[in-house]
Protein backbone atom coordinates (compact mmCIF):
# COMPACT_ATOMS: atom_id res chain seq x y z
CA UNK A 1 0.00 0.00 0.00
CA UNK A 2 1.18 3.10 -0.88
CA UNK A 3 -2.17 5.33 -1.48
CA UNK A 4 -4.56 6.18 0.65
CA UNK A 5 -8.62 4.48 -0.41
CA UNK A 6 -9.81 7.18 0.61
CA UNK A 7 -8.43 10.85 -0.45
CA UNK A 8 -5.65 9.68 -2.34
CA UNK A 9 -2.25 10.92 -0.41
CA UNK A 10 0.62 9.24 0.29
CA UNK A 11 0.79 6.89 3.56
CA UNK A 12 3.32 5.98 5.85
CA UNK A 13 3.65 2.42 7.69
CA UNK A 14 3.97 3.12 11.34
CA UNK A 15 2.40 2.16 14.94
CA UNK A 16 -0.53 4.33 15.33
CA UNK A 17 -0.99 6.12 19.04
CA UNK A 18 -2.32 3.32 21.44
CA UNK A 19 -1.53 0.64 19.02
CA UNK A 20 1.21 -2.08 19.11
CA UNK A 21 1.52 -2.83 15.44
CA UNK A 22 2.78 -0.74 12.51
CA UNK A 23 0.09 -0.10 10.33
CA UNK A 24 -0.74 2.02 6.68
CA UNK A 25 -1.84 5.57 7.83
CA UNK A 26 -2.32 8.22 5.51
CA UNK A 27 -0.52 11.40 5.79
CA UNK A 28 -3.35 13.83 5.29
CA UNK A 29 -6.39 12.53 6.08
CA UNK A 30 -4.88 9.97 9.18
CA UNK A 31 -7.02 7.16 8.46
CA UNK A 32 -5.72 4.10 9.39
CA UNK A 33 -5.49 1.49 6.89
CA UNK A 34 -5.70 -1.80 8.69
CA UNK A 35 -4.95 -5.13 7.06
CA UNK A 36 -6.16 -8.50 7.93
CA UNK A 37 -6.07 -12.09 6.90
CA UNK A 38 -8.68 -13.61 4.17
CA UNK A 39 -10.96 -16.42 4.58
CA UNK A 40 -10.78 -19.50 2.16
CA UNK A 41 -13.93 -21.55 2.39
CA UNK A 42 -13.64 -24.87 0.67
CA UNK A 43 -15.63 -28.21 0.82
CA UNK A 44 -14.84 -32.26 1.01
CA UNK A 45 -17.65 -33.41 -0.93
CA UNK A 46 -18.46 -36.81 -0.96
CA UNK A 47 -20.38 -39.29 -3.16
CA UNK A 48 -20.69 -43.51 -2.74
CA UNK A 49 -16.68 -43.38 -0.52
CA UNK A 50 -15.41 -40.75 -3.48
CA UNK A 51 -14.52 -37.03 -3.26
CA UNK A 52 -15.38 -34.45 -5.53
CA UNK A 53 -11.89 -33.15 -7.12
CA UNK A 54 -10.94 -30.27 -9.19
CA UNK A 55 -7.36 -29.85 -11.63
CA UNK A 56 -6.91 -26.69 -11.74
CA UNK A 57 -7.56 -24.44 -14.80
CA UNK A 58 -6.18 -21.09 -13.14
CA UNK A 59 -2.47 -20.23 -11.31
CA UNK A 60 -1.70 -20.53 -9.05
CA UNK A 61 -0.85 -24.48 -9.53
CA UNK A 62 -2.67 -24.72 -13.21
CA UNK A 63 -2.91 -28.48 -13.98
CA UNK A 64 -2.81 -29.90 -10.07
CA UNK A 65 -5.57 -31.01 -7.99
CA UNK A 66 -8.26 -29.09 -5.11
CA UNK A 67 -11.41 -29.68 -3.73
CA UNK A 68 -13.82 -26.88 -4.16
CA UNK A 69 -12.54 -23.86 -2.08
CA UNK A 70 -12.16 -20.48 -2.92
CA UNK A 71 -12.13 -16.30 -1.17
CA UNK A 72 -15.36 -15.86 1.02
CA UNK A 73 -17.00 -12.89 -0.32
CA UNK A 74 -18.34 -9.57 1.38
CA UNK A 75 -22.46 -10.67 2.63
CA UNK A 76 -21.80 -14.06 2.46
CA UNK A 77 -21.53 -17.05 5.15
CA UNK A 78 -18.46 -19.25 5.08
CA UNK A 79 -20.98 -22.07 4.12
CA UNK A 80 -22.34 -20.26 1.37
CA UNK A 81 -18.80 -18.78 0.05
CA UNK A 82 -18.17 -23.06 -0.17
CA UNK A 83 -21.90 -24.10 -1.62
CA UNK A 84 -21.04 -21.36 -3.99
CA UNK A 85 -17.19 -22.48 -5.31
CA UNK A 86 -18.26 -25.96 -4.95
CA UNK A 87 -20.76 -25.18 -8.12
CA UNK A 88 -18.55 -22.53 -9.71
CA UNK A 89 -15.87 -25.06 -10.08
CA UNK A 90 -17.38 -28.33 -10.07
CA UNK A 91 -20.85 -27.46 -11.16
CA UNK A 92 -22.19 -29.57 -8.15
CA UNK A 93 -25.08 -29.02 -6.17
CA UNK A 94 -24.33 -29.57 -2.41
CA UNK A 95 -27.50 -28.32 -0.15
CA UNK A 96 -26.51 -29.73 3.50
CA UNK A 97 -22.70 -28.72 4.63
CA UNK A 98 -20.96 -29.34 8.39
CA UNK A 99 -18.17 -27.51 9.56
CA UNK A 100 -15.11 -29.59 9.11
CA UNK A 101 -11.83 -27.48 9.86
CA UNK A 102 -9.88 -24.40 10.25
CA UNK A 103 -6.72 -24.24 9.01
CA UNK A 104 -3.94 -21.51 9.60
CA UNK A 105 -2.01 -20.16 6.97
CA UNK A 106 -0.46 -17.27 8.35
CA UNK A 107 2.62 -17.35 5.99
CA UNK A 108 0.37 -15.79 3.20
CA UNK A 109 -2.45 -14.24 5.78
CA UNK A 110 -5.50 -16.64 4.98
CA UNK A 111 -7.66 -18.96 7.08
CA UNK A 112 -9.04 -21.62 5.07
CA UNK A 113 -12.14 -23.17 6.68
CA UNK A 114 -13.45 -26.38 5.46
CA UNK A 115 -16.85 -28.25 5.67
CA UNK A 116 -17.93 -31.67 4.83
CA UNK A 117 -20.79 -32.66 3.09
CA UNK A 118 -22.55 -35.11 0.16
CA UNK A 119 -23.61 -34.32 -3.49
CA UNK A 120 -27.36 -33.53 -3.60
CA UNK A 121 -27.24 -35.73 -7.07
CA UNK A 122 -24.21 -37.27 -9.07
CA UNK A 123 -23.66 -34.35 -11.46
CA UNK A 124 -21.07 -32.30 -11.99
CA UNK A 125 -18.63 -31.12 -14.44
CA UNK A 126 -15.98 -28.96 -15.02
CA UNK A 127 -16.23 -25.14 -14.35
CA UNK A 128 -14.58 -21.75 -15.67
CA UNK A 129 -12.13 -22.37 -13.29
CA UNK A 130 -11.46 -26.40 -13.75
CA UNK A 131 -9.35 -28.27 -16.69
CA UNK A 132 -11.22 -31.53 -15.11
CA UNK A 133 -13.62 -32.78 -12.38
CA UNK A 134 -13.69 -36.07 -11.25
CA UNK A 135 -15.17 -38.32 -8.30
CA UNK A 136 -11.82 -40.39 -6.85
CA UNK A 137 -11.25 -42.80 -4.49
CA UNK A 138 -8.83 -42.56 -1.76
CA UNK A 139 -6.69 -44.75 -3.75
CA UNK A 140 -7.32 -42.65 -6.77
CA UNK A 141 -6.12 -39.24 -5.84
CA UNK A 142 -3.06 -38.26 -7.29
CA UNK A 143 -1.35 -37.45 -3.91
CA UNK A 144 2.08 -36.11 -5.90
CA UNK A 145 -0.28 -33.51 -7.68
CA UNK A 146 -2.56 -31.89 -5.19
CA UNK A 147 -2.35 -28.11 -5.40
CA UNK A 148 -1.62 -27.15 -1.81
CA UNK A 149 -0.84 -28.71 1.46
CA UNK A 150 -4.01 -27.45 3.57
CA UNK A 151 -6.00 -30.02 0.46
CA UNK A 152 -3.61 -32.69 1.33
CA UNK A 153 -3.94 -32.16 5.15
CA UNK A 154 -7.93 -31.90 5.06
CA UNK A 155 -8.25 -35.12 2.68
CA UNK A 156 -5.65 -37.10 4.71
CA UNK A 157 -7.54 -36.43 8.06
CA UNK A 158 -10.99 -36.94 6.22
CA UNK A 159 -10.00 -40.63 5.34
CA UNK A 160 -8.69 -41.21 8.46
CA UNK A 161 -12.10 -39.67 10.13
CA UNK A 162 -13.81 -41.56 8.14
CA UNK A 163 -12.27 -45.09 8.92
CA UNK A 164 -12.91 -44.44 12.88
CA UNK A 165 -16.61 -42.73 12.05
CA UNK A 166 -15.87 -39.58 13.87
CA UNK A 167 -15.96 -36.20 11.98
CA UNK A 168 -15.74 -33.64 14.32
CA UNK A 169 -14.71 -30.55 13.63
CA UNK A 170 -10.70 -29.27 14.32
CA UNK A 171 -8.40 -26.66 14.01
CA UNK A 172 -4.41 -26.95 12.94
CA UNK A 173 -1.79 -25.13 10.70
CA UNK A 174 0.19 -25.32 8.42
CA UNK A 175 3.33 -24.00 8.76
CA UNK A 176 6.00 -23.54 5.83
CA UNK B 1 -12.80 3.39 -1.49
CA UNK B 2 -12.13 6.40 -3.98
CA UNK B 3 -8.62 6.02 -4.52
CA UNK B 4 -6.15 3.17 -6.21
CA UNK B 5 -3.61 1.79 -3.01
CA UNK B 6 -0.65 1.10 -5.34
CA UNK B 7 -0.55 4.43 -7.71
CA UNK B 8 -2.88 6.74 -6.09
CA UNK B 9 -4.80 7.33 -9.15
CA UNK B 10 -9.10 7.52 -8.86
CA UNK B 11 -10.90 3.81 -8.89
CA UNK B 12 -14.55 2.61 -10.54
CA UNK B 13 -16.72 0.00 -8.83
CA UNK B 14 -17.59 -2.67 -11.99
CA UNK B 15 -17.14 -5.94 -12.82
CA UNK B 16 -13.59 -7.26 -13.81
CA UNK B 17 -13.63 -9.60 -17.07
CA UNK B 18 -14.33 -12.57 -16.11
CA UNK B 19 -16.06 -11.80 -12.39
CA UNK B 20 -19.26 -11.65 -11.20
CA UNK B 21 -19.08 -9.33 -8.58
CA UNK B 22 -18.53 -5.55 -8.86
CA UNK B 23 -14.54 -4.51 -7.54
CA UNK B 24 -12.83 -1.61 -7.01
CA UNK B 25 -10.54 -1.34 -9.95
CA UNK B 26 -8.17 1.53 -10.08
CA UNK B 27 -8.63 3.77 -13.86
CA UNK B 28 -5.20 3.99 -14.69
CA UNK B 29 -3.33 0.75 -13.42
CA UNK B 30 -6.22 -1.55 -13.69
CA UNK B 31 -5.49 -3.00 -10.17
CA UNK B 32 -8.31 -4.85 -9.05
CA UNK B 33 -8.93 -4.51 -5.47
CA UNK B 34 -10.99 -7.27 -3.79
CA UNK B 35 -12.52 -6.88 -0.14
CA UNK B 36 -13.44 -9.55 1.99
CA UNK B 37 -14.74 -10.09 5.71
CA UNK B 38 -12.63 -9.97 8.40
CA UNK B 39 -11.94 -12.50 11.29
CA UNK B 40 -13.26 -11.97 15.15
CA UNK B 41 -11.04 -14.31 17.03
CA UNK B 42 -12.63 -14.48 20.85
CA UNK B 43 -12.54 -17.39 24.08
CA UNK B 44 -14.65 -18.40 26.38
CA UNK B 45 -12.39 -18.95 28.96
CA UNK B 46 -13.83 -20.57 32.13
CA UNK B 47 -12.77 -20.82 35.95
CA UNK B 48 -14.26 -22.81 38.19
CA UNK B 49 -17.44 -22.59 36.58
CA UNK B 50 -17.01 -19.06 35.66
CA UNK B 51 -16.38 -17.61 32.69
CA UNK B 52 -13.85 -14.75 32.02
CA UNK B 53 -15.84 -11.14 31.14
CA UNK B 54 -14.69 -7.82 29.84
CA UNK B 55 -16.89 -4.78 30.36
CA UNK B 56 -15.85 -3.27 27.14
CA UNK B 57 -13.63 0.36 27.57
CA UNK B 58 -13.68 1.43 24.09
CA UNK B 59 -16.95 1.76 21.52
CA UNK B 60 -18.86 0.12 20.00
CA UNK B 61 -21.24 -0.70 22.69
CA UNK B 62 -19.09 1.30 25.92
CA UNK B 63 -19.87 -0.03 28.84
CA UNK B 64 -21.51 -3.15 27.93
CA UNK B 65 -19.57 -6.85 28.38
CA UNK B 66 -17.97 -9.14 26.44
CA UNK B 67 -15.58 -11.73 26.45
CA UNK B 68 -12.30 -11.45 24.77
CA UNK B 69 -12.51 -11.12 21.42
CA UNK B 70 -10.77 -8.80 18.58
CA UNK B 71 -10.18 -8.56 14.98
CA UNK B 72 -7.30 -11.14 14.05
CA UNK B 73 -3.74 -10.01 12.77
CA UNK B 74 -1.87 -10.88 9.89
CA UNK B 75 1.19 -13.48 10.59
CA UNK B 76 -0.76 -14.74 13.17
CA UNK B 77 -2.96 -18.10 13.84
CA UNK B 78 -6.93 -17.29 14.67
CA UNK B 79 -5.63 -19.78 18.39
CA UNK B 80 -2.97 -17.14 18.61
CA UNK B 81 -5.63 -14.17 18.10
CA UNK B 82 -7.94 -15.71 20.54
CA UNK B 83 -4.98 -16.02 23.20
CA UNK B 84 -3.47 -12.62 22.25
CA UNK B 85 -7.11 -10.83 22.98
CA UNK B 86 -7.40 -12.88 25.91
CA UNK B 87 -4.22 -11.21 27.38
CA UNK B 88 -4.89 -7.66 25.91
CA UNK B 89 -8.24 -7.38 27.02
CA UNK B 90 -8.55 -9.80 30.60
CA UNK B 91 -5.15 -9.72 31.08
CA UNK B 92 -5.16 -13.63 31.79
CA UNK B 93 -2.61 -16.24 30.74
CA UNK B 94 -4.23 -18.98 28.36
CA UNK B 95 -2.02 -21.33 26.92
CA UNK B 96 -4.33 -24.33 25.62
CA UNK B 97 -7.53 -23.62 23.55
CA UNK B 98 -9.65 -25.37 21.80
CA UNK B 99 -12.42 -24.63 18.90
CA UNK B 100 -15.70 -23.99 19.88
CA UNK B 101 -17.71 -22.02 16.76
CA UNK B 102 -17.30 -20.52 13.82
CA UNK B 103 -20.29 -17.58 13.64
CA UNK B 104 -20.93 -15.56 10.38
CA UNK B 105 -22.07 -12.03 10.21
CA UNK B 106 -22.83 -11.09 6.81
CA UNK B 107 -24.24 -7.87 7.81
CA UNK B 108 -21.40 -6.56 8.64
CA UNK B 109 -18.58 -8.88 6.78
CA UNK B 110 -17.12 -10.52 9.76
CA UNK B 111 -16.61 -13.91 10.50
CA UNK B 112 -16.18 -15.00 14.35
CA UNK B 113 -14.18 -17.84 15.12
CA UNK B 114 -14.42 -18.80 19.16
CA UNK B 115 -12.21 -20.98 20.83
CA UNK B 116 -12.84 -22.27 24.58
CA UNK B 117 -10.76 -23.54 27.51
CA UNK B 118 -9.35 -22.64 30.82
CA UNK B 119 -7.17 -20.26 32.30
CA UNK B 120 -4.03 -21.51 33.45
CA UNK B 121 -4.27 -19.20 36.78
CA UNK B 122 -6.97 -17.82 38.27
CA UNK B 123 -5.15 -14.36 37.94
CA UNK B 124 -6.36 -11.41 35.92
CA UNK B 125 -7.15 -7.56 35.54
CA UNK B 126 -8.27 -5.05 33.28
CA UNK B 127 -6.95 -4.44 29.72
CA UNK B 128 -6.49 -1.25 28.26
CA UNK B 129 -9.64 -2.02 26.54
CA UNK B 130 -11.52 -2.68 29.57
CA UNK B 131 -13.48 -1.40 32.12
CA UNK B 132 -13.66 -4.12 34.52
CA UNK B 133 -13.06 -7.89 34.44
CA UNK B 134 -14.98 -10.90 36.40
CA UNK B 135 -15.57 -14.14 36.42
CA UNK B 136 -18.89 -14.75 36.26
CA UNK B 137 -21.31 -17.42 36.85
CA UNK B 138 -24.15 -18.38 34.53
CA UNK B 139 -26.70 -17.06 36.86
CA UNK B 140 -24.43 -13.72 37.30
CA UNK B 141 -24.16 -12.46 33.67
CA UNK B 142 -25.62 -9.58 33.36
CA UNK B 143 -27.73 -11.07 30.32
CA UNK B 144 -29.11 -7.44 29.43
CA UNK B 145 -26.03 -5.94 28.73
CA UNK B 146 -23.59 -7.87 26.44
CA UNK B 147 -22.26 -6.08 24.19
CA UNK B 148 -22.67 -7.98 20.83
CA UNK B 149 -25.64 -10.90 20.04
CA UNK B 150 -22.64 -13.29 18.97
CA UNK B 151 -21.08 -12.76 22.68
CA UNK B 152 -24.80 -13.89 23.92
CA UNK B 153 -25.44 -16.73 21.40
CA UNK B 154 -22.09 -18.32 21.96
CA UNK B 155 -22.12 -18.04 26.47
CA UNK B 156 -25.75 -19.51 25.65
CA UNK B 157 -24.65 -22.16 23.92
CA UNK B 158 -21.48 -22.59 25.93
CA UNK B 159 -23.58 -23.56 29.19
CA UNK B 160 -25.96 -25.48 27.33
CA UNK B 161 -22.97 -27.90 26.44
CA UNK B 162 -21.18 -27.73 29.71
CA UNK B 163 -24.28 -29.21 31.03
CA UNK B 164 -24.81 -32.12 28.37
CA UNK B 165 -20.91 -32.52 28.55
CA UNK B 166 -20.14 -32.16 24.83
CA UNK B 167 -18.15 -28.90 23.14
CA UNK B 168 -18.00 -30.16 19.78
CA UNK B 169 -17.45 -27.21 17.37
CA UNK B 170 -19.96 -25.72 15.61
CA UNK B 171 -20.87 -23.52 13.00
CA UNK B 172 -24.23 -20.62 12.99
CA UNK B 173 -25.20 -17.29 11.67
CA UNK B 174 -26.11 -14.39 13.74
CA UNK B 175 -28.49 -12.54 11.36
CA UNK B 176 -30.00 -9.10 11.66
Amino acid sequence: MKFCSDCGNKVSHKVPDGDNLARFICNECDTIHYQNPKVVAGAVIEHQGKILMCKRAIEPRYGYWTVPAGFMENKETVMQAAVRETYEEALAVVSKLDLYAVYNLPHVNQVYIMFHGKLDKPLFGSGAESLEVKLLGEQEIPWDDIAFRVVTMTLKRYFMDKKRGDFRAYTDDVII
